[in-house]
């Protein structure tokens, strides 16, 4: 099947073109020195991609996740780097030890001790690293890093996300900010030990050589937000649209709001021989543009392209695969939910 | 169970304030007066609350939503407001109408076209009447509907959806602006003829006296976006959250925007004792915000009010029905999808 036959709208990768982001990422990080984020395609069958260019630890941020990576066997090391205190979901993750090797994020007494109850064997002390988000102070991680073995878990390492440094203009500014907060996760790993030091994302990934992995995810799809980085990776991910109604000022696609993650704004329209577009908005079903080249015409394809891919996938049941034109494969987005 | 004991992010809504959203919009538009739109909720058991309040008709924004709706046996009377070109999925639609009754919107000869191949019968002319989205020219809506008579189609008269009208702040200029626009939509059915003039919504649903049916979809669970209008429609929906982490200075809750509609930005959050909060940011499975009574605790529940209902909703698998704090039923959000 040709992609301009698939059903819109209908999320299409590249295979080409993930390829050749994860062979980059690979290279630059490879093996266990990446531990993919599997939260920004939420598809185990693009796991499994990772993992067959030499990644076998990976990073969950849901209790979902997790599993459905272990029910896919792909569970040699998961992270949930995130913390859950739900301990009907957490007895599932101890349950699902029994096959693969999981690891939890805790950050305070609460966490741990969800942890302990649920039974799981292994944790990994979240830091704060200057986000205000998750994670401990520095100087507490050791203190919770005691709590956790007092209850005879395992207390593998640190991780800190800085990702509010993902999107800093300039490199110099950016790389040196990047190295103060390690300095901070690297003082909580000091008061807490363990092998792992788990920190970074598609942003700041060429910047990381004090910790033990980076935790990258939107490296291998991409969207119109990282992009304006200009690092290796390329955009492998659109949303293919139909042109549903047309007239002389404006066009109408089928690919709204429900089909595209919105949270950074509007995403880019291209006509399928790559010419641009005014995007002027989307609603629930739609989204108006003008096309650079003029006029549109009812039935013509078009590539959307998301602002931001993690929610995106959120929001399809399947992405389809596509070499050239032609569709090769359909990936469940099997790892949806909580 | 008690709604705090539900594995969060968990959509709630209150029986209590749907049950009086839905009587008010009944007593303003009564039975077929109102044409409630499934897209608001993608729910078929919430359809059977607004047909057990006397509402035979619904409005549907995908085929996905007209199928789910006629497997449920809430066929009655489908309108598909929306342009398909899909062949594959409009024969699906034309299999169901064995079992139900579908009509679905042409605004082009091309979608004339697409719904004669596919052996549907009835269809409705879409037209213009401001918004730049779907929808012919006034003046042309008689060729649409001669076009579709001439293939045998039923032509059940016009609709038109004033989208851009929902939320004009000044009453006189918002009732002024919707007469000028059913002003269109009514030059259109004098061309078009049949006994439907559809047109509508939650932010308009009191101004309209001349057509024969409202399509309003909002108002059943409402969110901060409509509520700043002042109609007699509630909260109905929120999304629970846990408190997963905190410091003394922000809170951080596992409500993030894979789990809200973020296109009208941020959700706004207040504590179970119905104090309000700063929202900061959200990431993909965080919301980080400063209660406004001071420090949260880790395993606090707050609730999250969306600034967008639609979206939100085909986030998530379900909603679980609560009557005061008791959970009493668990409604499939079943007619997510395209």
């Amino acid at each position: 099947m040709n992609v301009t036959e698939l059903p819109t709208p209908a999320v299409v990768i590249d295979a080409d073109v993930l390829d050749h982001n994860l062979a980059a990422m690979a290279a630059a990080h490879p093996g266990t020195a990446l531990r993919p984020h599997v939260k920004a395609h939420k598809c185990t069958a693009l796991a499994a991609a990772q993992r067959a260019v030499g990644h076998h630890a990976f990073t969950c941020a849901t209790v979902r996740e997790v599993l459905g990576m272990a029910d896919a066997g792909l569970g040699d090391d998961l992270l949930l780097a995130n913390e859950v205190l739900d301990l009907t979901r957490l007895r599932a993750l101890a349950l699902a030890q029994e096959h693969a090797s999981i690891t939890v994020a805790v950050d305070s007494p609460e966490t741990v001790d969800a942890a302990a109850a649920a039974g799981l064997r292994s944790v990994l002390v979240d830091v704060n690293v200057g986000m205000p988000r998750c994670g401990c102070r520095p100087d507490e991680a050791g203190r919770i890093a005691d709590l956790a073995r007092a209850r005879g878990m395992d207390v593998r390492g640190v991780m800190g996300y800085e990702g509010h440094l993902m999107m800093v203009d300039d490199p110099a500014d950016q790389r040196q900010r990047v190295d103060d907060a390690m300095d901070r996760l690297l003082a909580a790993h000091d008061l807490v030990g363990g092998s792992v030091v788990s920190a970074g994302g598609t942003g700041t990934y060429h910047l990381h050589t004090r910790v033990s992995e980076v935790q990258a995810g939107s490296y291998a799809l991409m969207d119109s937000h990282y992009a304006r980085l200009g690092h290796p990776f390329q955009q492998a991910v659109h949303v293919f649209g139909t042109v549903v109604s047309a007239t002389p000022k404006f066009a109408v696609a089928d690919v709204g709001l429900k089909a595209m993650g919105m949270d950074h704004g509007n995403p880019t329209v291209e006509t399928l021989d790559g010419q641009g577009a005014d995007v002027w908005f989307l609603s629930d079903e739609h989204v108006t543009f003008v096309p650079h080249t003029g006029v549109a015409t009812v039935g013509d394809r078009v590539r959307v392209v998301p602002a931001h891919i993690d929610p995106t996938m959120a929001l399809h049941a399947a992405a389809w695969i596509a070499r050239g034109h032609e569709v090769i494969d359909r990936w469940p987005i099997d790892l949806r939910g909580w």
